[in-house]
């Protein structure tokens, strides 16, 4: 078990709680080093204890230590209770973001009020916000290969060339590289398609004298990356010159502002305000960034309503973008950890 | 909008709503034909209404027919209110299954008791278990380029590849053959790793004298394919072959059932207990098959339990599987469209 659940007893403690059920997959990932799916856990500081069918057992008594495994049929909530009950558990949370309507309806039907279930939010997401020498270790490693795949597809964008070949060779690429997987479908938008933050990547075939964003991610034993770059071929009009200057400049203030303590929509806003100043308030249309980890968006958010304070250990992305429908879209996205004395920025190395 | 929608305005009158909350992204895309995240429906016989954000909201003026398209910045809940209040539901269903604990408990904040909201289950789930003309051929196109990358690999598979890189060389290759992804993570395990039902790909390298078992599918326009084949390299030991006999017998035995009528369970007993008899019962750890379509897992169950019955334009995987744990393990996954006069066998014209 990872060494930050002495955490999770110390919030339950504050919380009057003698137990939590975990049901969310990353959070049972971060707590076990174990990727498996339809897997649950039970904390207690009496006995903790890992639900999973028989397709993972195997690898769960090979490599989790200081945790009972329990093997389930589908019967979670039943296991549950009765692993509750034999632990004489008063007092049980649960993660109601993590759980459904319906998963709660039956979690109550077998706990009858015997056992009281209360809802939580955020415990183990407010740990997972500050990455460990380890977690950092594997998200460097996940954008360095990124970064490789980067610096790899230059020569890959030509024109008539389609974008799913492209994002094809990047995904074999990446696991020459040692990436597990991709961490998200990569997006390869091409001219007009960059104009949509979420393009799904198609059989467009690129043509001379557009854009090219690419943005992309890996999974490196479970950590993920995110980075975006445009690719100009060709020439290039004077509008598309301004707008990624204006985006490159505002990247970069927003950058300068990060450190602990700051709070995160100040980020959000350095660089709102200097896009807006410029004209295009309404282009820049999501938030500046997000956390990055075992999920690709996770905590904390840098958004304009984001009340999360910076703190060492912290990583996230920093892509603001201006999208012009119809036209074009640019976006540069990087990746940073807050450290002691300010700000990493890990994908540093990856030429604009 | 799906012309299946005046079958959702039946459920809802059969179960006295006057409307429904669509918060599943996969029922959202079977409704709308647009693949957004974080997009939400409000389906009633007054008027549908498609809640959607920035990033999707010109994909969905452009393709939305008979719909109003509402933008939202995150206050799905409050806006849903606002469009029920304004058509004056009296009774709304949401989702019990795609809705978690706390979306429940935001919308009923909204909601005040001033709106009935009403747990519904499966309304759009039953309607996809049946597939139309349309999604049965961009199934058949999925299965098609599967197949294409089974072919395409048997060259691929050499002593000294990790199954890594031969992950990465089939995502290249079904995306130049026209995938818009792979549809999960491509299953490549060699030697003891086939022992596990749903091993992770690794940098482990292929020996001569081993098994390699691969399980893909691809995801084309939404919709999924889902096959498994197991590829023999140099020697192969007389408990293989024996073992590989059983399970190909079992699927035969199986997939001979499969006609509109049965009921699912009878179809995973028929290859269970041939399994058994055979000596391997607690060799076969998992489910027969699952329903394949716009979800890679979704209805029907082909499971000991499952009650449905099958009928025409059912749509799912067959794939009896033995595993001895630390030695090897052998599927064989084939997907099947049940017909009117029986079974179409659609990854039929892949070799074993």
């Amino acid at each position: 078990m990872n060494p930050a659940i002495k955490n999770v007893y110390s919030a339950l403690k504050n919380k009057k709680l003698d137990g939590l059920f975990v049901s969310s997959t990353p959070n049972t990932s971060y707590l076990t080093a174990i990727r498996s799916r339809d897997s649950f856990l039970l904390l207690s500081s009496k006995k903790n204890i890992y639900f999973t069918d028989s397709r993972y057992i195997t690898e769960a008594k090979k490599y989790l230590k200081h945790c009972e495994i329990r093997k389930i049929d589908g019967a979670v909530f039943r296991a549950l209770f009765e692993s509750c009950s034999a632990l004489k558990l008063k007092r049980v949370g649960f993660e109601k973001k993590h759980l459904s309507f319906i998963g709660h309806e039956k979690l109550s039907k077998e706990f009858k009020g015997k056992i009281d279930l209360v809802p939580t939010q955020g415990i183990i997401e407010d740990l997972r916000m500050i990455k460990s020498a380890d977690e950092i270790k594997k998200i460097k490693k996940a954008t360095e290969i990124t970064i490789l795949a980067f610096n790899y597809l230059r020569d890959l964008i030509v024109p008539g060339k389609t974008e799913l070949e492209i994002a094809g060779e990047l995904e074999r690429f990446i696991r020459l590289k040692g990436a597990n997987s991709s961490a998200f479908d990569i997006i390869v938008a091409s001219g007009p398609n960059t104009s949509f933050p979420h393009h799904l990547s198609s059989e467009r075939k690129i043509k001379n004298h557009e854009l090219v964003l690419i943005d992309m991610g890996v999974d490196y034993l479970g950590y993920k990356s995110d980075l975006t770059r445009v690719f100009f071929l060709g020439k290039i009009s004077t509008l598309v010159k301004e707008v990624y200057a204006i985006i490159k400049e505002a990247q970069a203030k927003a950058i300068k502002r990060i450190k602990a303590g700051v709070v995160a929509k100040t980020i959000d806003s350095q660089a709102r305000n200097f896009i807006a100043e410029k004209g295009f308030a309404q282009a820049f249309s999501h938030s500046l960034g997000h956390g990055v980890g075992l999920e690709i968006h996770e905590a904390p958010g840098i958004s304009p309503k984001s009340e999360d304070i910076l703190r060492q250990g912290m990583v996230f992305t920093v892509e603001p973008g201006i999208y012009l429908p119809g036209k074009f879209g640019i976006r540069i996205e990087d990746m940073v950890i807050v450290t002691k004395k300010g700000t990493d920025l890990i994908s540093g190395s990856l030429n604009q």
